[in-house]
């Protein structure tokens, strides 16, 4: 078995994903169970629903022993050494990132692969990275993070468009997927560090 | 490009369901993504869980720009002019009536595309109509409006169920969906100005 | 007609199911609609995530009129004679147990006819059996209670492990769907008597 720089990226990836599951169910106060189920749900819930709504047969991670054995590795670690993981956020956080990109790039290219039109293609880029998040929230009883705070899914959009403008070009054609991924871990760490967001639209309250 | 009667009516009621999510976020003080995600689920989510159940490979609006743009125009009129969207209130409420309909009608008829038997094909017609509305509540953190207040669901059903009498009688038959869709409109609109809902089953507290 | 012994225990676990759908829809006083829903949701929800991860075309529960016909049996009962059923609870749990068992073999079978390997079968299994219930929880506005109370879906992953150990046995081979069955029921049952619980993950508030 041989692993390629993507396929790595993409556990990593993964298992950051998985570890925000863990810890959402954690301080949920969630049983075992429900801690590992949180921490699938987070790592492959994204690339689910991109993969039903393309229709393609099986979903890609019932297939993929690589992508089981981290989210396994994940939840252990991360329960198990709960504190430590705390202690580590600001790597979890990274590894979140490329995760991030790496999950929009794939799911970009899956939707090349079934001929969508670039705009369908950022969008499943960009559920593929983001919706593991929003089931986690939902099974979490929570508000979805996503719809109201920090920049994340933006990062994706910007990320796709700009891939696929690369492609275009005839000089940074073989470059477009290593500067997407660049451009979205950029975003998304920036707008945590200076702690931008998304406007949102305030109506008086009176309209209720 | 040319826009039959039936597609007109169809991007008319993506509209107002679009816009009745983009009300919903701006109201949970959703952010500009969350408002875009919760105008989309709100206009496609009954349209891709039925299309999921079905399993007819990928779903409908991945395919269908007219729809995507619409709920684009939707998410960029509602929110840029919230207000004014607030005091034509009553027609978005029929537009989205209209919708119901459409809706209603889509579903049956792929339903019967697939050779579903007729309860399955108004089940399937009543999901497209109305589960975008509850994907859209429990994204928003919010109870299904549909199971407990007003008269909704049963709109589609009533008329999804004339309907196939329609179908089966010599004369009426060719007026079965224009017909179904005045019943779901009239239905919907009559049980929102009398303010008349479905029965709830109470119990007595000390049963918890 | 002729049923065997298998498709009994399913319809008597589809009842079960839907039972506690009507009964939890009824606490958060949904109308008579949103009873049917979540009905519905609990007896086929688990079996529909399995159906769509599997990627097998048309979820299974729509061409099978008699599951349909048993869930609007329990839909009308459960409804009509709360109070009685309330008095049987006792009854309603065993059966619950029951429909856990056979919806887990169900799915193991089914993820075995797709090739997937063991430990994707016994999550299958678990899925159809327990899926159902955090629709349920869900749509209902709650946590799902599959993640911080009660032994449930380990009765599924116990059982489950043991039916392929004992496929693999030369003596045992022909009881083990029987076996599995009655394992998953002794364990959901008997921690239920016994107020057996999952561990949590303990964490200090401070930090957070």
């Amino acid at each position: 078995m041989q692993f390629s720089l993507f396929e790595s990226l993409n556990l990593l990836g993964t298992f950051a994903f998985a570890v925000s599951g863990v810890m959402k169910a954690i301080e949920k106060e969630y049983d075992l169970f429900g801690i590992l189920v949180l921490a699938f749900v987070t790592a492959i819930g994204g690339g689910t629903i991109r993969d039903l709504l393309i229709g393609q047969g099986s979903v890609a991670w019932m297939r993929d022993n690589n992508v089981i054995y981290t989210i396994f590795l994940a939840f252990f670690l991360a329960t198990v050494f709960f504190n430590l993981m705390k202690r580590f956020e600001r790597w979890v956080t990274f590894f979140d990132s490329v995760g991030l990109a790496i999950f929009t790039i794939i799911g970009i290219h899956k939707g090349m692969q079934f001929h969508f039109n670039e705009m369908i293609c950022i969008a499943l880029g960009t559920i593929t990275g983001t919706f593991g998040g929003v089931i986690r929230d939902v099974l979490a009883g929570d508000k979805p993070l996503l719809f109201h705070k920090e920049i994340y899914a933006l990062a994706c959009i910007i990320g796709g468009s700009i891939y696929f403008f690369l492609r275009a070009s005839d000089r940074l054609e073989n470059f477009a997927e290593i500067i997407c991924c660049i451009i979205i871990i950029a975003i998304r760490l920036l707008s945590l560090k200076f702690n931008i967001s998304l406007p949102k639209i305030h109506v008086k309250t009176s309209e209720k």
